[in-house]
């Protein structure tokens, strides 16, 4: 168009982005299955607890079950739940709640029609066009987080989005919430592998937020991914975390990893109906611990490919699950999880239709938490620079998407359309013009140069781009403000449980 | 898994490919707009025909609808149509019906639930990963035909991936019908611009099946789209061929090209307004030339990107467009037709995931034909050889997406779930060697090797892997039968009318 200001023209450089945003679905969820079909599948699901159980390798996991009422069997470290007693405690668990962030700004709701974007947690490895794919290290770790604080569409972190290698295992999770707490203000996931770096989550969001036990015991400030050992398996370290979060109040996102075919069976209705009945067992460890602690249902159903054995994820059976495990959640009144997942080794072309599948699933779903939003690649074992960003510019895509179409007098727009002559064109009209700013999504990182352009500045596709745009805004990045008491207790309480870690 | 049939280790090479089968959608459309805003947006589009009109160049058109009850203008060559009348015509256009294959094995449902996939047609240009973007020539042409053939989840051929520049333009048109007449025996759109080009293709397509212009009359074989001029006009070749296919009984596929803030309002909800309207219009004249005549909803609504003019393909105004053009043709009684887009300039990850946006769009719209569904690139400058192998594969996807999940005692597994020990796998099992080899979608074109082998293979992308597969496709094209009596006439033709046209 003709006119732009002059801030406008000063920044024409800058990266385009939506602003942050709470991301609600207004379209009724696309469901795959009907209700009856949802009903066998939980009863299935029932049926397996209550006959065959599910393995808690946590002898203090067990009393809690033991004493909530289920049937213990010790020596296989075996629990059976009644089907009544499942449902009586699950209809204990909250269907929505909010998840405070260290700026109340960041806030997410969970449940209903909210979806929250994550980025990446967990992967071994970072990646990105200038070095490669390598062991990640804590200051690879810290520009990764920045990118997540600067992208307005990843609503929350992901509990560290690689290992940070050149750090000591053991207390390489208080480095971790470090970070999280001074580089990020928005909610960030817990690392919640075992007790200890459990309660030191808790004890950090309590120094971060100002606040003591009590006070966040009061509501959900800290949410942790709960990997089940599928099939129908709970460690040690996975029991001792739901217990902590369960004991002060947070929440525990309950997910089994059932690749179908290996670690559940090799049909879509059976890996669903396996799925839930771990979720159910885990929820129920939860609410025995504490009535009404938050859980969410968390699905990362995918298949192997029968040639090789490897997982596959972004596939037709991943979105078709996710679809399902939305109204599985919904039936049972309970959040659920989904995730933006990709088995290629590279920001490519399969990468992104493969997270596209699962956003599909994911968003169209009404899933309320998307793990992994951003950033994944490889199956999970890598965390990519450049695919953060193609993920965030899928993400604002897909938040654009959920702005309904408004139909007004106004927008039908009779009068534009017959002051146009025939053949003519819209471009300057009075219509357009008081318009034009805001009408369309304005991508962030999609070129729509015509070719000649494009060739001119050296036919850099949209991964290249995206390496371009990352360092670009990890230049920009702005530290959010932290009142320096706080950071220094921070760092106190880092000091001092790396020396008791250091002198057991 | 451990056992593989002999047959099967031979073809180890070989290119896995879904079958050639129908494509329905067993779930719900997915619905971006109420009920009484559909009504409102032909409510409107029924008087922007009746108050302000379209213009029809074409003299014999303005008759036509002259005679059937329409306002003219001549002088302003304007016509206006009553708001009765349009759908009193319309009700007289089928809402289903048979698209005719030369092998009846591929005959095409449009219409209800069915969805067509189409193979791109039009661009000015072609592009692979070894000579770049250039002017292609017939030969590249029919080579692009041959894949077309080749891949079962392209439906129809799109009436020429790009055009033959090395050919005359004012008979390349029967160029290209012999070569979708003998390469391919799938459907194959027709180049309708104008008058003759359009009597060549019906001319053709009678003796390609052997029929008379009288049987060719009983039911639909020819489908071509027509474009309007937006806004609200139609020129002379379009008017010609929408006359002639349907004095035929054949298909007219009505797509105004409208960008939002271009040819159309700036605002969504009118430029739906402004394409209803000018389908209304052309399908009317079909109607008036033929009660019955076949016509279909076609949908290209986009928008510009505002900072540049530049056309703004697989966006999210695309996808939410799409979604609500489906519904305002099944409010109409048509079939629907949408594509599948990207503005990106090579077959990239952008290219990719504005593709899925266009596809989801188009799929869960329940679009009845999606245009263009595989190889188109650059805003429809170009035809991609490579995209063409990855549309194929998001394709496959998107069929496989659309089986429902079976939900059985036997697929619920309750059996096996309880027969493998917790923390144990299926990997191995009975239920699971059952169904391996069919459980999953075998993907095509995607990898699921681990970082390691998928390097030590040379670290290729999806794009570089679509360039070795469609060579080893082409490699493999096997020419369908044609009786050579039918073939020779069709040689004959092309010969006499390149004679006539030479000597006019």
């Amino acid at each position: 168009m003709a006119r732009r200001s002059h801030r406008k023209k000063r920044d024409a450089n800058a990266i385009r982005q939506l602003p942050f945003n709470n991301v609600t679905n207004p379209y009724p969820p696309m469901e795959v299955l009907n209700d009856s079909q949802v009903q066998k599948i939980v009863t299935t699901a029932l049926t397996v607890l209550e006959s065959h159980g599910m393995r808690f390798m946590h002898d203090e996991s067990r009393r809690l079950l033991r004493q909530a009422g289920a049937n213990v069997d010790d020596s296989q470290q075996m629990v059976r739940i009644d089907r009544d007693l499942v449902l009586e405690k699950i209809a204990q668990a909250p269907s929505e709640f909010t998840l405070s962030a260290r700026n109340p700004d960041h806030d997410l709701k969970i449940g209903a029609n909210n979806i929250v974007f994550t980025s990446v947690g967990g992967p071994a490895f970072c990646t990105d066009l200038d070095q490669g794919r390598r062991p990640g290290t804590y200051e690879n770790m810290c520009d990764y987080l920045k990118l997540v604080q600067s992208l307005n569409i990843v609503h929350q972190e992901g509990g560290g989005a690689f290992e940070a290698m050149d750090l000591p295992p053991e207390s390489r999770h208080l480095d971790l919430y470090l970070a999280q707490s001074t580089l990020l203000d928005k909610n960030a996931q817990a690392y919640a592998l075992g007790r200890t770096r459990t309660i030191d989550c808790i004890e950090m969001t309590c120094i971060a937020h100002g606040i003591d036990r009590t006070e966040l015991e009061k509501r959900p400030y800290i949410l942790a991914i709960i990997n089940t050992n599928s099939p129908r398996q709970l460690d040690v370290p996975m029991s001792e975390a739901v217990i902590e979060l369960a004991l002060a109040g947070q929440v525990s996102c309950i997910t089994p990893f059932t690749m179908a075919g290996f670690m559940s069976p090799v049909t879509l209705a059976g890996t669903l109906v396996q799925q839930t009945a771990e979720i159910l067992a885990v929820a129920t460890l939860a609410q025995a611990v504490r009535p009404g602690a938050p859980v969410i249902y968390g699905s990362f159903a995918s298949n192997i490919d029968m040639q090789t054995g490897a997982p596959a994820l972004g596939t037709p059976e991943y979105t078709k699950m996710s679809f399902a495990s939305c109204q599985i959640a919904r039936c049972l009144g309970l959040p659920s999880r989904s995730s933006n997942t990709t088995t290629s080794n590279c920001a490519d072309a399969q990468s992104a239709y493969e997270s596209e599948m699962s956003l599909w699933g994911s968003v169209m779903g009404h899933a309320n938490l998307v793990n992994h939003a951003a950033g994944w690649l490889e199956s999970g074992l890598t965390a990519s620079f450049e695919k953060l960003m193609l993920d965030a510019e899928m993400l604002q895509m897909m938040a654009e998407t959920l702005k309904a179409i408004e139909v007004s007098d106004e927008e039908l727009a009779l009068d534009a359309i017959s002051n146009v002559e025939p053949g003519g064109h819209h471009f300057m009209t009075e219509h357009t013009l008081a318009r034009y700013e805001t009408a369309f999504y304005p991508s962030m990182l999609s070129t729509r140069q015509n070719f000649e352009t494009w060739s001119e500045q050296g036919q850099q596709d949209a991964t290249m781009r995206a390496n371009t745009m990352w360092k670009q805004l990890l230049n920009e990045y702005e530290r959010p403000a932290i009142e320096p008491d706080k950071e220094e207790a921070l760092k106190d309480y880092v000091a001092r449980r790396k020396r008791e870690i250091a002198t057991p």
